[in-house]
């Protein structure tokens, strides 16, 4: 998440009530989770085994519950003790939640030739743009953005937050979820079915690549981006922060997991799970999916097992 | 289903044309399917072959087709030509269908601080607790009960008919809906995702216990039983009269049968199929799921079967 | 698609600027793929490998990109450049889009004792018969049509647009979306659950037959003519064009790939994935399916691997 202005350190450390250390002089662009920082970002950890890599991402200053860490060139820590429920004071100050009046917010922009049903639910500075066909009961929530030419059928969701949870604690405690700022941007010519559900970014953004198709019932998770022209087929499920590259195909009841890459025109069968990375170009199957033809062989494998056995068997008897 | 106030038993005989016979003084409290029962409950049974389960239940009365059975102390029997159609008429007259004429209906309770968005149904005798959120587009129905800091995301529907039918019949005939007369009962804490379906239990609650988060596009079929603190990810599938017990992680597209038990903090990878009963605190895979371990191997055993041929057919030719 | 009233074809090739041969006086009654032309309809083809049976089908008239083909006896073609476009010009003019600027159309019909909730949208030219329950969020889009006795449960859109897209063009480019002209009908006695989705067929019509009872998160895809008494669980899911044949029954999860046929009476079991057409009367499992007895007897095999490697083994150093 940007702040709409870049904020000082002195006034963020005395919003989170942090000791701040350091280049005590910068200024805050904007708070982002680690795998999305930029330049000017905050960003924070809590566990000693993340503590490097935080420290040597792209984020200028880092929110931390450890004082005695070797603090990089220009950076700079604010030390609290709870550096998530500072997190969730940051996201509070600067995207409040606000209680939607009317179904279609005055804050929202709506481009021309853009058709917007009835029953449609349309939140605080949403922007949609130009010849959009929005049918009815879809609900866009505050913040996504919508390009030219899209078209979103009945009953899906755009922009829900994200399911994202700090399980750190032990199993007898309360999940805490991780409050989402981030948004759905969806390019233009993309084409989305009827009762999807796309989630927004914990605080950057789910992207939707242009000239992407999507059936009925998909659902894809937080911070995913999905390339350009992309096929995906009925009740398809993306979990969080996985990369879909152009041109890839999931066919239907596809599962993806999470924070992984499914390469350039990759096409999963049907029912297939993806639980690690895949190169693109190619055709897979199974769950967990393999290449089709190595997993179409281990099929006719397995049926030639009681043969096998017979083989076994009848070696013995003859021997 | 508990009535109003105890009703006599010589005027439920009356409404729905039955022969009393056994402790014709009694009063019944409600009416519940066999595996719900109470005493005070009346219950119904039109197989010979449930008989004696219906007869001997905590039920206090039995609506039956079979004047001819034993009837256990102090109980009472209700006989009729058909039970299954005695059963529609009581819950026809005690919880008669009442057409909504608002989106919001005047005899729902919602508490403080919780935040109602537009294009939200609302339905009769619902009851919301304190600080609960609930998104555009979600439709929670008759009866049910939310209780306090719960989130309910876009397009949910809470308290959906129970997908029940009596398929005695022979298969060219329609299948008989049970009409449901149940509820859902959400517990405090319970996140929900965005386009999820619960059923409402047929006689009694599904129930979702506190702390339990849950992903999009997750179905939950009628008086499931969900424990507490557990954690389901998008497009799980859960059927009806199942109980999963607290602290479960059910990961993407996993579907479980019905009437079954999940054990406490069992984990299921993504994908499986359960169709019986889990024992808890195990990591489980595969459909049907077996657990994990054992599964991968399996899979590694599958990969050598050519491996297999291969030296069977080798120790052939060197023979 | 039918047409108003019948057109003849000189003004239809003026309307889509085409060369007309053969039968110059005749008047088509529709338009209509390939797969549901009947005699008088115009169908249309732009690939040479499929010129043959267009030319041979139930067709009177065809939309086509070549002069130089043998026109069969009563016939006409329609010769332009780029028949894809003309079938969407046609479709355009006779079934243009009409924003709906109310929640209820005044074009809908609505039988008696019918009740339709709060917050349901229902599209122009809706037809909808006696004793129905459209409960709340429910959508229903225009041209489609509902027998008597129907229950459709909240959040469940009737009649989105078509999965369907034109991809001989590589796969740099955008898919072209071939307009959905066809509509949904849903026959007397028929049960939906909550958060369906059921496409509208592309020129003909996609049919739930009597008596079918379909659970929530259920995907139906355009085209596709399911039987009737059929029993679907939740999150079934049906590509399109596919034909489900009277009594079959899905449970949950289930896939079935598209144009092919499921004979009657026909049961899938959890999550089976079905890629070509099965015969009726049969219990099927497994992805892709087999007969389900079959099926669980090779899970058996497959258990025994670790034993006929030992026994090779063994064989091996008995020697």
């Amino acid at each position: 998440m940007r702040f709409p202005s870049p904020v000082s350190l002195t006034w963020m450390a005395e919003l989170i009530n942090a000791e701040l250390i350091g280049n005590t002089s910068g200024m805050a662009t904007g708070i982002n989770e680690i795998h999305r920082v930029e330049e000017g970002d905050l960003a924070f950890v809590d566990h000693p085994k993340y503590y490097e890599k935080c420290l040597q991402s792209a984020a200028s200053f880092i929110i931390i519950n450890n004082r005695d860490v070797t603090i990089p060139e220009g950076k700079a820590l604010l030390v609290v003790d709870n550096p998530f429920q500072s997190y969730t004071t940051i996201v509070n100050h600067f995207r409040p939640f606000v209680p939607a009046t009317t179904s279609i917010s005055e804050s929202a922009v709506i481009g021309d030739d853009s058709y917007i049903a009835p029953n449609v639910f349309i939140g605080h500075h949403v922007r949609i743009g130009r010849n959009c066909r929005i049918h009815p009961n879809v609900t866009i929530l505050d913040h996504c953005i919508i390009g030219d030419n899209v078209i979103i059928q009945s009953g899906t969701v755009i922009g829900s937050d994200a399911f994202y949870y700090n399980t750190k604690k032990d199993r007898e405690s309360w999940y805490k979820r991780m409050l989402s700022c981030g948004a759905v941007r969806i390019e233009d010519d993309v084409e989305i079915g009827a009762g999807c559900t796309i989630d927004r970014g914990v605080t950057s953004e789910t992207i939707i690549g242009s000239g992407t198709r999507i059936d009925n019932l998909v659902h894809i998770g937080h911070d995913t981006v999905i390339g350009k022209n992309c096929l995906f087929a009925a009740q398809v499920g993306i979990a969080g922060a996985t990369v879909i590259e152009d041109g890839v195909i999931l066919w239907g009841q596809v599962g993806v997991s999470k924070t992984l890459t499914v390469g350039k025109n990759a096409v999963l069968l049907a029912q297939s799970g993806v639980k690690s990375s895949l190169e693109g170009g190619k055709i897979y199957f199974g769950s967990p999916a393999e290449e089709a033809s190595q997993k179409k062989r281990e099929l006719v494998w397995i049926k030639r097992i009681p043969e096998i056995w017979q083989k076994l068997k009848s070696d013995q008897s003859g021997r």
